[in-house]
């Protein structure tokens, strides 16, 4: 096994195959959701590269509701990992990272158990992904109930704690923004998803705490560019436009 | 991302870690069960590489009673992969590889949901494990019901099919030999295990149809020899002992 460094750990290069490079609906990192069932209205795409992976090697696939992906968090790599986490919940204690689902592990591989919608051909149609755009899958494997769902589980520390989520409103005009740029099915789909999406409160802790409130903030979902801000425990969707910087806008 | 070939097929050499290498009581390949809710009495201990993970990287990963195991499935490595599989229970027809849970696959991760016992330092106590001994280990997250237990699931292949499973039966004197190697409770768990294994079938599709009734098979458990056979839909045990290959036997 060839062996390498990283600034101060040992790696193993394993001879690993992405099987396909996941198409998400979120572009960047900072928006995309901590886990996929947070957002249902989320939806993904995964066209299995054709010259490694024929396409009777789906055969069957399409009769599960539900497919777990395997993936390598590329944008999780570069600083090494922390052996403990502060997760938002627990504003300011910390867990260590293996009790944690944090991407930022030793190997930073991630588990997604995500909706199949339907197989087409060799692609993959999903929902309720928690994937970045570009994000290279390493696997999928079928959810198989019982394997996969023990009778009963003992949750740790996420049991004690209540979610904290935002409330999320749209400022007059967006719906009819999202109206002008899609249509009606799907302008509502984009709305909830939108909801979906900042209920979670994306920002990190220090932004939590110092963030001059009615800032306008920036994510994008699909091909859109979203302006918000977020005042105490509300965010507001300011404005929805196709992003500028996206060639062919 | 450097990049090498295996026969045919390009792979890309991830900078993954492994953190620990999986001490089981599956010695070999073959007896590793198909998944790891089959044989809840399996014992396994993964003691995390002091040298990359410090003891409070698992700080509160006692509160959980179950963990997903990713594994590097490094026995599954040589063959290359076939786009479809024959799984025993289907009798001859196929389904597409990413329809299974088959460990022969592109990227030869596996996922294991286990029971997590204890925590002791850095040292996970576990049981109901699939994973042969000395499989080296990727990651370890906790099992959480709200991302990884969908509200609703729909089983495609396997739903539609009985379980077919040996009965097995002890032979005179063979609980007699468990009780004169191990104490009594441990005893009575070793016998439950090997019921739990050899329900299974573990032979392949060539000798479950050729194979010599009574031919005397041989598994490895823990530091053990079992003998055994199978005759139509049943299996006997026909003696344990001591692994006279292992050092220190």
């Amino acid at each position: 096994m060839p062996r390498s460094r990283l600034p101060g750990v040992e790696t193993a290069a394993l001879p690993l195959r992405v099987i396909g490079t996941l198409e998400s609906c979120f572009p960047r990192k900072f928006g995309s959701p901590r886990q996929g069932h947070l957002v249902p209205d989320s939806m993904a795409r995964l066209r299995l590269r054709p010259e490694l992976i024929p396409e009777h090697a789906l055969r069957g696939l399409e009769g599960f509701s539900h497919v777990w992906l395997l993936s390598y968090l590329h944008l999780c790599t570069n600083k090494g990992y922390r052996p403990t986490v502060h997760p938002p919940r627990l504003e300011g204690k910390t867990v260590g990272l293996f009790a944690s689902r944090s991407p930022h592990r030793p190997s930073p591989v991630g588990l997604t158990l995500a909706r199949l919608r339907a197989v087409e051909g060799g692609t993959l149609l999903l929902s309720g992904v928690d994937l970045a755009d570009g994000t290279p899958i390493l696997d999928v494997k079928p959810y198989l109930p019982a394997c996969d769902r023990p009778a009963k589980a003992r949750t740790g520390w996420p049991a004690r704690l209540p979610a904290r989520e935002l409330s999320v409103r749209m400022a007059p005009g967006v719906r009819r923004a999202l109206r002008g740029l899609r249509e009606p099915a799907e302008a509502r789909r984009l709305e909830r998803l939108l909801r979906q999406v900042l209920r979670q409160d994306h920002r990190n802790p220090r932004d939590r705490s110092q963030m001059r409130p009615g800032k306008v903030l920036e994510l994008f979902i699909e091909e859109l560019l979203v302006e918000f801000s977020i005042d105490g425990k509300a965010a507001v969707v300011l404005g929805v436009r196709r992003d500028p910087r996206r060639p062919g806008s």
